[in-house]
């Protein structure tokens, strides 16, 4: 339950105003939210407050996120000049409020750490674009015009993800995830060439920490079979596929996550037991299944139908399949 | 090439300021619009200049479209009560502008004219939830909570569609699309309990027309078996699902339309060419295509660029196929 966060008081309480960068760089206040949804709802893991921006920001290029709009550049990737605006990532100077969030999480969780990082598509279409898109319009022109530049661009992000999650894991996290949240813009034959090899560097890279993988996009549904081919243990489902659909697509020897609509967490609880039972059922006789969102919780989501979603998988998941596998994953 | 007009610069001369329903009231320049991508391109169809909101506004329900926005209602529809805002579509009155336009258009085109209405859910999602949204919370919430209030609904606005699409055709139209743009954002089930029944009613209450039936919905990968199987002969297909893929969920009976992705229009054309030449590669062999883009035209996009698309597609797939079914189809 990514974004679980942002529909709860108690993360308004503590969130403060401005751009969200500034709480994930005060390790006390990161830690606490963090922990919130670990609290409020009883998960079984916690997934660690920050922003798949937050490397590219912590290495200085140039990037905020503005409220009630997301990731912004005022000097938007345009040109090989930009390349000079990347340094290499310093996870022990740049990221040391990472480091020190975790020191503190450390000392308070009784579950799993998840960490995490944006994947090089994702990344780098909010600097192209310099702002949220619909179209990807910017990255999908530079990426096909100037693919000898892309494929640079994408390099250094790739190379900043992978600081990243090595820190995190390093500091104490038990897994990692690589959103590629906008990679299901993309026909398949471009992910393959322009942005799988990048994805790939990154999974690869962190293989040796021997800490499950996830990899996840939404509207990712024709490109399971790469996604999960990428390098991972866990594949993310958003809910427009079917998991048995995505299960044929990827091989079956993949974990799933995901696959419940964060819309419908607003819809009566019936209607709402009604698709947790379904998803589940969907899952009968697979126990390599991770309970999860499609997508991150939506702002005017009530808490307290996540903690009736959270406590009836917790007690018909674990009367269906072994419970380690059909935990709930939850956190900010 | 729905849009097509909006990066012209003739139709930017004729359009006007303000609400673009003003503009598909007059049906001098709603004809001349009809007709500019058609001069311009070179192209098989024209498709007339409308909006899926037309009908709903032209029957008083209250429902603009807000430049840069898009359709919005300052009194979205929230129950029952909203039901007695519906009165029947009377297009010899309400549409009486439309019959016009196309009155003019018989004199002038000398390609079919392809006429079009949105489908229940997409037209609904814009009623209930007011305006343009990412996630269809509102309109997910009543069609689970409220099933009964969500099928009255979704049955007025089938309603509509199929009084439009009847009088369309009635007044000259040689084809129809139903539009359900947004229908992508739906779990399967979801689709197929809310939502196609409603579809399959405006499909099937056209078929005595004897007109081809186009049914589309971008990000529809995983709904394309029932977006076929809802009554028509050709599916559209966005930029994400390939065309071999397509015609394997669609049990290769149906012909095809769309796949090229609007953003590659603003690559460089050596890029732009590839991709079309890709698109009509993966149609070897079967002749049942119409060469389209994937999704509406870009503001932005450089006419040039569609103009040597059309002259390629004119060129390679005459060459490859049958020319009725390689057609280029685009309008406004």
């Amino acid at each position: 339950m990514r974004q679980a966060g942002r529909s709860l008081p108690e993360y308004k309480a503590v969130r403060g105003e401005g751009s969200i960068l500034q709480a994930i760089q005060d390790p006390e206040r990161a830690a606490e939210i963090t922990l919130q949804p670990v609290r409020r709802y009883g998960v079984d893991a916690a997934i660690l407050f920050s922003d798949i921006v937050t490397p590219i920001f912590a290495s200085g290029f140039g990037i905020d996120i503005t409220p009630g709009v997301g990731p912004t550049c005022e000097q938007p990737f345009a040109s090989a000049a930009d390349l000079d605006r990347f340094r290499p990532l310093d996870p022990s100077v740049d990221l040391d409020f990472q480091a020190k969030t975790i020191e503190i999480l450390m000392g308070e969780l009784d579950v799993p750490l998840i960490g995490f990082a944006g994947a090089p598509f994702t990344v780098a279409s909010y600097l192209v674009e310099g702002r949220p898109t619909r179209d990807f319009a910017k990255v999908k022109a530079l990426m096909t015009g100037d693919p000898k530049l892309w494929h640079q661009l994408a390099d250094l992000v790739a190379d900043s993800a992978i600081a990243t999650l090595r820190a995190q894991v390093e500091a104490g996290a038990k897994a990692v995830q690589l959103f590629d949240s906008w990679a299901g813009a993309l026909h398949p034959a471009h992910y393959r060439e322009y942005v799988l090899p990048h994805s790939e560097k990154v999974l690869a890279a962190v293989a040796d920490l021997g800490v499950p993988r996830t990899h996840f996009g939404i509207n990712s549904g024709e490109l399971l079979p790469l996604i999960a081919g990428a390098g991972c243990e866990v594949v993310g489902v958003d809910w427009r596929t079917p998991l048995s659909v995505a299960r044929e697509r990827t091989g079956g020897t993949y974990a799933l996550q995901g696959n419940l609509d964060p819309a419908l967490v607003l819809a009566p609880w019936e209607v709402l037991e009604a698709e947790v039972l379904r998803i589940l059922d969907d899952n009968a006789g697979h126990p390599g299944y991770i309970f999860n969102l499609g997508h991150g919780v939506l702002p005017m989501t009530n808490p307290e139908q996540l903690e009736r979603v959270v406590e009836l998988v917790h007690r018909v998941g674990t009367a269906r399949g072994p419970a380690p596998d059909n935990a709930a994953n939850a956190s900010t």
